[in-house]
């Protein structure tokens, strides 16, 4: 019900939100005003209030807002208060560094599966998950339940294998496949690396 | 001077333009009309008039644009009719991921140096380039010029790194140390993979 009130834009600041209230969190800072996280985060005072007050607001007038408390209840407005089994398909560049990294595990994102279609590949181990030829991915999520599929395949296969995991009950892709992919009956996160690489030789070109 | 009347947000969807002319392109389309390429990119016709109205505009009224014109013309405008050479400062998972990934040398970026600073790491070879210790970076930018800095290292280290960058002359920073890193005399891009994530676990958990 949340979610129909709430505009995209509001969707996109409330995870910049959360990584800077535990930055604050970690520095011991335990109270905040909307002003002082404006100056924080380079967001406008007002707006920051306002994104807030979709959610009901959490600070009291002319008191500000309690670092832990505020962190909390954004954590589970994004819906850091449970686990999410993840399986990444292709385990090249990509796929290996997203396997590896520790990061995501801490926050409730937990790799339960590598696949790739690459003979050699098939059997090692990236952070105690063995990898799997693709040609199970049907079989494993017919057994397993997976919360988001990630996709790190070539861009050729990107689009197919975000059709297998919507048929094998995923509702969520984050896809890192260098190519749009689009699913009826998942949600899906494109991300282009590259975009913010070109954002830079735009303003070294324009400067 | 072209800077100065571009906004933030079209500067932030060139790339996108960009990305799905080359699809275009690769697809065999030559001609696409603005409420083609609206349908194609989910963004509205006359947003991307008004868009290519701030460079000049690119097509004809009535007749669309010549998409190899187009794709040349944005690419032009994101500084990609030249080559940039970046240093990648971190070689663990990310950082390694991105000094093997070929597609950024094929649109000009070539990773001309990897640094890092476990003993284990130095002098092994990514992609043809040799990692050398951190504590080298300093004489290594006062003789080789570089564009763009890459922080690849843990979040403790990316601020510090980011201020020898600007010191060694280097005018853009490409950010993946989860935490924000800030500087003058540098154009810089954040990149949090997570945020992208969170706003997959934040629809999970409100759909």
């Amino acid at each position: 019900m949340r979610d129909r009130r709430v505009s995209e834009a509001v969707i996109h600041r409330l995870p910049k939100y959360y990584r800077h209230l535990q930055e604050l969190q970690a520095r011991g800072v335990e109270r905040i005003s909307s002003g002082e996280l404006s100056v924080e985060m380079g967001f406008n005072a007002s707006q920051i209030r306002q994104d807030f007050n979709c959610f009901g607001g959490f600070g009291q007038q002319g008191y500000g807002y309690q670092v832990s408390v505020l962190l909390r209840e954004i954590g589970n407005i994004l819906g850091l208060n449970r686990t999410y089994n993840m399986a990444i398909i292709g385990a090249g560049n990509i796929g290996k560094a997203l396997a590896r990294y520790t990061g995501f595990a801490k926050e409730g994102f937990i790799v339960k599966a590598v696949f790739d279609i690459r003979p050699e590949m098939i059997g090692r181990v990236l952070s105690g998950v063995e990898v799997a030829h693709v040609d199970t991915l049907n079989d494993y999520l017919a057994e397993n339940p997976i919360d988001i599929g990630v996709i790190c395949t070539q861009k050729e296969n990107a689009q197919e294998i975000a059709e297998k995991l919507v048929q094998g009950g995923v509702k969520a892709i984050w896809n890192f496949a260098p190519i749009d992919v689009e699913v009826d009956g998942a949600r899906i996160e494109n991300v282009h690396l590259s975009d913010s690489l070109f954002v830079l030789s735009y303003r070294l070109a324009n400067s």
